[in-house]
């Protein structure tokens, strides 16, 4: 099936208009649960926006730490049709024996998971638990490519101008040219889902690219963009106390409020290059 | 500590104006993990800002089917001072024999539970598994009524308009009155904070409120609606293929793009009031 088709779906809705109310179709931004399986193991459901399943896949297995390589995966496919089960809604994955997770001790570690943002951490203190390198320091962006980066976004976002629905993530090179975008219903996924692009891609690290996201920079898009090797960050919107703190700690530079000729730099400054005339504090 | 201060943090940060670079002070939304404990067992983690943090957890259990009533939460409290826990970010429940989980089949439930909108259901067949009634059929709300919310709930969102960084859930009576609103970074979480406090306060089933959400309205908000006994939720934004399935299923109102004098009436058209004159069927 291509991938609008699946991506939203057309309904019919009423529409109130100052007191008029008038029958219309609409579309909808498509939204359903995706099971990600070691082997027979159920390792995670998700809800998500079909479409670019296996990047997503590969990009939750490669943010959460079970992967570390592309080459950790040996296949990755859709699950053999049975009975209750949309075969289009479950992944595959076979890893190597080296990444293949010890279930038994994983029982106790996903135990804990839970909605929003943590995804398999079992406890607050294992969140920060991962040892992460910090991305690429010699990394420049000009300001005036950044600035042009949320036009290419909403440009590209064809599923969005339907429905209105959904977020998008991006990954740009130095040069503010587009190299993938992905819209899904769930940030996170929107995020997996271009990382990994870019690890079955043979990409990652992704030392020389831009992140831009449509939401706000909450800690897992930081953390995730840490373990893909991103050193910028974008998002149109705020980021979060703890996305700056640990942005702060791994030096990567993490943009807020990119929106017109401004936005506000929340850590890693030194990668910003371009001309700028440094002027006095304001206060708050 | 009030609340307040620890919803959000002041920060240094640079702006980037048009080429001038200003360093100037800023809040930021608090983003912090909150473990939630029955006894001593962990039972989930999320990203949420602090802040309500009893009625988060009270919510939790109840929207994702741990307890059925208010009486099965026999404690709820802050956990004790521990080496390397933030006491402030662990909840310790106690609950009714009859509600205290099986941590043995829940285990290998939640093992696969994961981000963004499932919270602990183990496979793509639970999903919909939970038997779930439909809200109160003979509530009206009248349009007016319904145009008037949004501004209630951004003029009541203090922390937003520091910080631009979070969202919003709020409940209303049928004449527009406020009854509680509550701001997370996490959607979901303020959404359990207001029903939360509905459940503390004694007042579920909600079969007479509106519930408001500032983001998209997504299968998981339509399904804790649905818990909570909530027979209209609108939101400012698009809502997903699945909420409006379940909606429509469960004979839900659910309106979308409620911004200005117009709304989207995705299900339960007739729950809405007012003057209203209907118009010819207009194409997409």
């Amino acid at each position: 099936m291509p991938r609008k088709a699946r991506s939203m779906n057309l309904t019919q809705v009423s529409e109130w208009d100052d007191g008029k109310l008038r029958r219309k179709d609409d579309y909808l931004a498509a939204e359903e649960p995706l099971e990600i399986r070691i082997g027979d193991d159920p390792l995670s459901v998700t809800m998500r926006t079909p479409g670019h399943d296996p990047e997503l896949a590969a990009g939750f297995l490669f943010t959460e730490g079970l992967i570390q390589r592309r080459d950790q995966i040996l296949k990755l496919q859709n699950a053999e049709p049975q009975d209750d089960i949309n075969p289009g809604n479950v992944i595959e994955a076979e890893l190597a024996t080296e990444a293949a997770p010890d279930f038994a001790k994983m029982k106790r570690h996903f135990f804990a998971a839970s909605s929003c943002g943590i995804c398999g951490k079992a406890s607050i203190d294992s969140i920060r638990s991962r040892l992460l390198a910090s991305p690429n320091p010699d990394f420049r962006l000009d300001a005036d490519i950044l600035l042009r980066l949320p036009d290419a976004l909403r440009d590209s976002q064809d599923v969005f101008q339907r429905t209105g629905g959904l977020h998008a993530a991006a990954l740009f090179d130095p040069n503010g040219k587009l190299l993938v975008l992905r819209e899904d219903i769930g940030r996170h996924n929107a995020v997996d889902k271009v990382i990994g692009w870019a690890l079955l891609e043979g990409r990652v690290p992704l030392s020389d690219s831009v992140l831009l996201v449509s939401g706000r920079g909450g800690f897992e898009i930081v953390q995730k963009a840490i373990v893909a090797g991103v050193p910028v960050v974008a998002s149109v919107s705020a980021p979060s106390s703890l996305a700056v703190q640990l942005a702060r700690e791994l030096h990567l530079t993490l943009i807020g409020f990119l929106r017109g000729r401004r936005f506000v730099i929340y850590a890693g400054e030194e990668r910003m290059a371009g001309k700028t005339q440094k002027v006095s504090r304001t206060p708050a």
